[in-house]
C-alpha cells in the first residue's frame, strides 16, 4: 500500500485499465495515508471519505473509459463541489454547500475521476495563512494560496490537486513542497465555479508529482488530448531567464538555475541567456496595481456585509483598492497588453524559459512567503511549469520554471518533462 | 407618479439629495408601474418588493451619502443576490438562493442603491430566449440575453440595470429596445458573482436612458468618479466605422448611421470615414471559436449531471466545445491580441468610433436576433456605449455604438453623451 500511494497517476491509470488494481484499493490507500499524516500537515479542510469510496466502487463495477478512470483529485477550497463544503478558508463562507461542481471538477468526474477532498487555502486565495505545514519541515509554510494542494501531493496524500494563481499562488507551493505545478495560459481552464479574486489575473492550474501527471488532468478536463507529454520529448531549446527580479532570489536559488543550465546543456538541451526587453521592468508594479485595484473590488459583499468576519488584514487590503488612481490601472493593463505581444520577439528561437520559481525554500513560519518570481508571468499570462531542481541548506526543496508562449502550453508541458527528468537524473 | 418613472437616475438622485422626493415614493412608483405593465412586458422573474421597499425606508431616514443614494437597480438573473432568487433562466437553478451578492451588486447597495428586482436572461445567457416581450411591440424580441433588463428600462420600470455580454448580449438588447448600453472595458467591474459563460468574453456593463445615467451607476460601483459624465463635453472626434459586417446591416441601419455622420458633423463634431485593418476580417469567426470552446466547457456541470434539464439545443451547442481544434482556438487568441494592440493607429486620431449596434430593428418572434455586429467588439475587449439613433420603418428603435480605445471609458462615456444628445435633439 505504501507503494501505490508513490506511483504515478500514469502508472495508477495503466494499472486501473489492466485491472491490477481497483479505483477502490487506492482510494483506500490514500484515505490511509490521510489518517496517518493530516493530524500534522493540515492539508485538507474536508475529507470526502464516503462519497469518494462511492465513486470509487461504482467505477470499479464498470468499464474503463474516461482518461481520469479512477483518479483521485483534491480541490482547493475555492472550487465549488456539489458533495462537499466550499469555504474559502474564510469565516464568511463557513458551513456554505454549493449546488453545482466548479467546472473543471464537473470535468474531472465525467473523466472518470474521482473528488477525495477539499484542501486548505489561505482566506480567499489572498495572503492571510491557514493551517497547512510544509510536509517536509512542519515548522514551515507549504506557500500559499494554494497550500493544502501543494502539501497533500508532496506527501503522498493525492496524485493530483487543483490550484489558482494570482499571484503566485500555485507556482510558489509548488517549490516550496517540492512538486509539479502547473499554471496554464489564462483562460485555459475554465473559472466557472472558481472563486474569483482579480478577473484579470486568476488563472486555474493543478499540482502533481510529474509533469505527463498533471497534462493528463488538464487534458482528462478539457477533453484535449494534444496535452498529453509523448513518451518521448526531443531536447528543447531554453533560454535561462534570471528575470528582473533576481537580486531577490537567495544564493541558493542562484545557484540551483546556473547549475540545472549546465546540467541540462550536458543532457543536450541548447541553453542560452535570455535577457527580457527593458519594458519588463515595469511588469512587476503593473501586476501589482491590477491585483489590489481587482482584488478590493471583487470581495464587495464580503467588506460591505461581513467585514468583521474577514481577518482584519485582508480586510484592510481590500480598501487599499480604492487608493489605485485609475488611470495607473488602466496603464498598467496596457502595459501587460504590450509586453504580451513582445514575448515571441524576446524568446527568439527558444522553446521555453528557465527561472526562478520561488525566491529560494520555504520560509520558516506560517507567512506564505514572496511570490515575487511568479507575478509577471501570472500577469504576461504565460504557461508556467514549476518542477523541483534541487534542495537548499535548510534541506527543504528548491523549484523552477518552465515558461511558455501564450497558449503553447503542449510545447511546455512536454519542455518541462524533459527538464525535470534531466534534473531529477 | 407617471412623470417620477420617466426621470433620470441623475435627476432622481438630485431631487432625493434635495428631499424633494423620497426612496420610497419613487421606488413605489416603479412598483406601480411593474404592476400595470409586467404582466405584458415580462421583464422581471422576481420582483424585491418587500426588501426594495424596507432598503428605501431605511435610506429615507439616513443621511444622504453614497452616490447611489435611493436609485434602484435591477439585477440580471445570472447575478448572485443574497435576498433573491438567483435561476439564470434555467431549469437547472430553478429555486436557487446564494449566500452573497455579486460584487457589483453589493457596491450598489454601498453606494445607497436598491435592489429592485431581477430581471429575466435567456438560458444561462446563452441564446434560448425566456418570456420577455419588447416592450415596443410585444410581437418582438427585446434582443438578448439581457432582455429583461433592457426591457424594463426602457419601459420605465427601472432607471439602471445589470447585463452582461458575451457576444452581443448588452449592446444588441439595448439597440432592440431604444436605451442605453454600456460593455466596459473587459474585466472592469468585477465578474465575482456573476456566472461565466466564456471567460474571454464576458463583461459586465449595463442599462439606463441616458449616458449620464449608466456612468453615475459604473461610477457608484467602482468609486471611480473619473468616469462620470461631466456637464460639459466638447465635441469629439468621430470615425465613422461600417465594421466589416457592414453587408449585414439592414438599408435602414446602414442610412441610420450615415445620416447620424451627416448630423454630428454639422452639430460640431470632426467625422471622418475609418476602415479597421483587413487583420480584423478574422475577428469575427475567432470570436465564435473562443465562444464556443468555452463555453461549452464551461457549463461542464450543468451538461453532465443535469442535461435533461438544459434546454436540448443548449445541450447540443455545448457539445460543439470540443469540435473547435485547439490550434483554431489558440490562434484566434493571438489574432485577439494582435488585433487589440492595433486599435490605436487603426482609430488614428479620433476620440471614438461609430458603428452599428445591430443589424436593424428588433425582428418579429421570441429569438433574440443577431450579434454579428456585437461580436468583434466584444472580443477586443473595447469599451462600447449604445445609444438609440432613430425608428426603423416597423416602428422599432435602431441603435448605434460609439467604440473606445481599450481602458479608455470615461472618454467614451462622455463622447456619446454627446452623440446621444445630437441624435436625440
Amino acid at each position: 500500500m505504501t507503494d501505490l500511494i508513490r506511483l504515478s497517476a500514469i502508472d495508477i491509470a495503466k494499472k486501473m485499465a489492466q485491472r491490477e488494481i481497483t479505483a477502490e484499493q487506492y482510494v483506500r490507500a490514500l484515505l490511509a495515508r490521510i489518517d496517518e499524516r493530516d493530524g500534522s500537515v493540515r492539508a485538507f479542510v474536508h475529507v470526502g471519505r464516503e462519497p469518494a469510496l462511492a465513486a470509487a466502487k461504482a467505477l470499479d463495477q464498470g468499464a474503463v473509459q474516461g482518461m481520469l478512470h479512477g483518479i483521485p483529485l483534491g480541490v482547493k477550497d475555492i472550487f465549488e463541489t456539489y458533495d462537499m463544503p466550499t469555504q474559502g478558508g474564510s469565516n464568511v463562507y463557513k458551513g456554505l454547500h454549493t449546488a453545482l461542481d466548479a467546472a473543471c471538477v464537473a470535468a474531472t468526474r465525467r473523466a472518470g475521476g474521482i473528488i477525495l477532498g477539499k484542501t486548505v487555502t489561505t482566506e480567499l486565495a489572498t495572503f492571510p495563512h491557514n493551517e497547512t505545514r510544509n510536509p517536509h519541515n512542519l515548522e514551515h509554510t507549504p506557500g500559499g494560496s494554494s497550500s493544502g494542494s501543494a502539501a497533500a501531493v508532496a506527501d503522498f496524500m493525492l496524485p493530483l490537486a487543483t490550484g489558482t494563481q494570482t499571484l503566485g499562488s500555485t507556482i510558489r507551493p509548488g517549490s516550496f513542497c517540492g512538486v509539479v505545478a502547473y499554471k496554464p495560459t489564462y483562460n485555459l481552464i475554465p473559472k466557472k465555479g472558481v472563486w474569483n479574486s482579480a478577473d484579470s489575473l486568476d488563472t486555474v492550474g493543478g499540482f502533481a508529482r510529474s509533469v505527463p501527471d498533471i497534462a493528463l488532468w488538464v487534458a482528462g478536463v478539457m477533453s484535449y488530448r494534444g496535452l498529453l507529454v509523448p513518451e518521448s520529448v526531443p531536447a528543447p531549446r531554453i533560454g535561462l531567464c534570471k528575470t528582473h527580479e533576481w537580486d531577490n532570489a537567495t544564493p541558493e536559488m542562484q545557484a540551483c538555475l546556473m547549475s540545472a543550465a549546465a546540467k541540462l546543456a550536458k543532457a543536450g538541451a541548447v541553453v542560452k541567456d535570455v535577457t527580457l526587453p527593458d519594458r519588463f521592468k515595469g511588469l512587476l508594479q503593473a501586476q501589482i496595481a491590477v491585483g489590489v485595484w481587482e482584488t478590493g473590488r471583487s470581495f464587495a459583499d464580503e467588506c460591505h456585509r461581513f467585514g468583521e468576519k474577514l481577518r482584519p488584514e485582508l480586510f484592510e487590503r481590500c480598501g487599499h483598492a480604492y487608493d489605485v488612481d485609475p488611470a495607473v490601472y488602466h496603464g498598467a493593463q496596457a502595459l501587460g497588453r504590450e509586453c504580451r505581444q513582445m514575448i515571441p520577439d524576446a524568446m527568439g528561437d527558444c522553446d521555453v524559459l528557465l527561472a526562478p520559481a520561488a525566491p529560494g525554500e520555504a520560509p520558516k513560519g506560517m507567512p506564505t512567503g514572496n511570490p515575487i518570481f511568479n507575478q509577471v508571468w501570472t500577469f504576461l499570462h504565460t504557461p508556467c511549469v514549476g518542477i523541483p531542481a534541487g534542495i537548499g541548506p535548510q534541506g527543504l526543496p528548491l523549484g523552477l520554471q518552465v515558461v511558455g508562449r501564450l497558449g503553447d502550453d503542449a510545447r511546455t508541458l512536454a519542455a518541462a518533462h524533459w527538464v525535470h527528468q534531466r534534473l531529477a537524473a
